[in-house]
């Protein structure tokens, strides 16, 4: 057995060293001052927001190459932009990383990251590099909005209709077949595929936003959210900033076959509702707007339910013996349950 | 001896009671979406920075409180907006942190961090928490700045005085101070006292920007940068982004009694040069401009060389006895030293 060469370490190089190595995958124009200087069109807002993500906690080696937890990253970033109705501009990564971090992890990671961004010419123009005891990175993303297009949480009205983007639950299930790959053994290779890509290398959907200002004008307010912690948690998170409930029919739910053919009924509903980081988005919208864009999105959207005035989220049609439930914030991922 | 009352931990009130608090800190308009929105002028750009600290590596309970910590943080992020002659917008702050961190311990981070920004009317408009084994803050300033104002490292000319503002030192005296309280025996309590504070609740150099306008036309280039990493880490940065060297004068660097009155006069100015996190500005302008500014700014800023056409950065004038000396990053903090 010939040992591969091995990559050096953080430690080995520096500082200094890793940061030389990291500016290749920023343009050379906003490196190596104190900030990055940014212009942006005259007309539009600016739109923030930060995440960070800690080994053993958001991601692992173990079902998670660097350069998919790059890609993630920047993702779910993208995908908070989406939510807004903006778009990409810029991001900034600060890392953590404890000496013995191999650079290739490091250059692997951006290398994730810049592949996710690349096809909506967003760069990464700053960031930080420091010691840590475990690695942690912190992306804070920038985007541009129209001020009356900004898609808020708040604005969701009795009666309008409830659209997802896309599937749901296939994050999830890609995430259980890295772990157990024996519950895949009925799935083509092809869906086997697909439902780990879905996991490793989610698509932020910025590609709903020129589609959706096509259809809505800007005096209708629009609510939405994305579903990186799951579909029920942005229906609920809606609901609960905009003072409405919802009912959602399961029946409309899309529940691809691949699902299915790897869980019971009960369980595949489980991920499609709480399973979180698709990365779609929940939009919504008066209801012959909805329809349209439906129509236009194709791929899975679809309606699956309305706005109600009563506070309550209720999964309607569960199952012809079983009564309708109550969705709750509970059934998610709570951060600090250890 | 009565036992205080315990803070409740963070695993106690979990992810959203967590949250709910921390917005107490954060204007209402902007929290509850999945990113802040935010008007900037229309002629500025924009310009963003980052910083991680992490438990252990950036701050300690042992030296510094959380208040002083998030002000810390704050004062790093708006002392890099000053070095690029932006004024501060707002703040982002993502948190990692163990279930077993004291919820007032994330209280008063905010607090401290509310503190350092509320003279600047700027406010931490989003954030992330999230769980982490080790303490960890990542904060991203956003900032605005006349395009034509940046200020950029790599405009140093030869002939350019070198001013810096303030005195440096003081924080790195201060630190030793808290770890080695017996230093400070020749010291008063005030000046113990002004050292200490140096080192907690440094302050940002924003209020140099409107007197350097003043002087400075537009179409003059300036360099810049802040003295966060120390005084001859600056000149040494900006004199490698610029092609050029310089030529320090010890005999012209501010050296404030409290510092030999603690330390050998090899070590004061060891102090000065390498302590860091002073905050203050190293700005490389036309030397009759410098005088203007120094003048105006008074408070120890002091011009203490000039840019040189060969890249070496030689302090002259050490001692009688001794030979100038060239400078080099190796006698900074390296990050991954271990």
């Amino acid at each position: 057995m010939t040992s591969e060469p091995r990559s050096p370490l953080v430690r080995d190089i520096g500082e200094q060293g890793l940061l030389a190595r990291v500016r290749r995958f920023c343009p050379a124009a906003v490196v190596g001052d104190d900030a990055a200087v940014l212009a942006l069109p005259s007309d539009r807002s600016l739109v923030v927001t930060t995440d960070m993500l800690v080994d053993g906690v958001h991601f692992s080696d173990r079902t998670t190459s660097p350069a998919d937890t790059g890609w993630r990253a920047a993702a779910a970033n993208l995908s908070d932009l989406a939510a807004m109705g903006a778009t990409p501009v810029a991001l900034t990564v600060a890392l953590g990383l404890p000496g013995d971090t191999p650079v290739d992890w490091v250059e692997d990671l951006y290398r994730g990251m810049v592949a996710c961004l690349q096809p909506y010419h967003t760069e990464i123009v700053g960031g930080d590099i420091c010691r840590s005891p475990v690695r942690t990175v912190a992306i804070t993303a920038f985007g541009q909005v129209d001020p009356q297009r900004a898609i808020r949480r708040d604005a969701a009205q009795p009666g309008y209709a409830i659209v997802v983007t896309g599937v749901h639950g296939a994050s999830r299930a890609g995430w259980e077949l890295l772990l157990h790959p024996e519950l895949g053994r009925s799935l083509s290779d092809r869906d086997r595929q697909t439902l780990i890509a879905a996991h490793q290398r989610p698509q932020p959907r910025l590609d709903v936003l020129p589609i959706l200002w096509e259809i809505v004008a800007p005096e209708i307010p629009i609510a939405g959210m994305d579903s990186s912690d799951g579909l029920a948690d942005a229906v609920l998170q809606i609901c609960r900033a905009s003072g409405v409930g919802a009912k959602l029919d399961s029946a409309r739910l899309p529940m691809p076959s691949m699902l299915t053919q790897m869980a019971s009924p009960e369980r595949s509903i489980e991920w499609v509702l709480y399973g979180g980081e698709d990365f779609e988005l929940v939009l919504c919208l008066p209801e012959e707007l909805a329809v349209q864009l439906v129509q236009r999105l194709g791929n899975s959207a679809a309606i699956v339910g309305t706005i109600t005035p009563e506070p309550d989220v209720i999964l309607t049609n569960t199952h012809p013996t079983n009564p309708d439930r109550m969705l709750s914030l509970d059934g998610g991922f709570q951060h600090f349950a250890d």
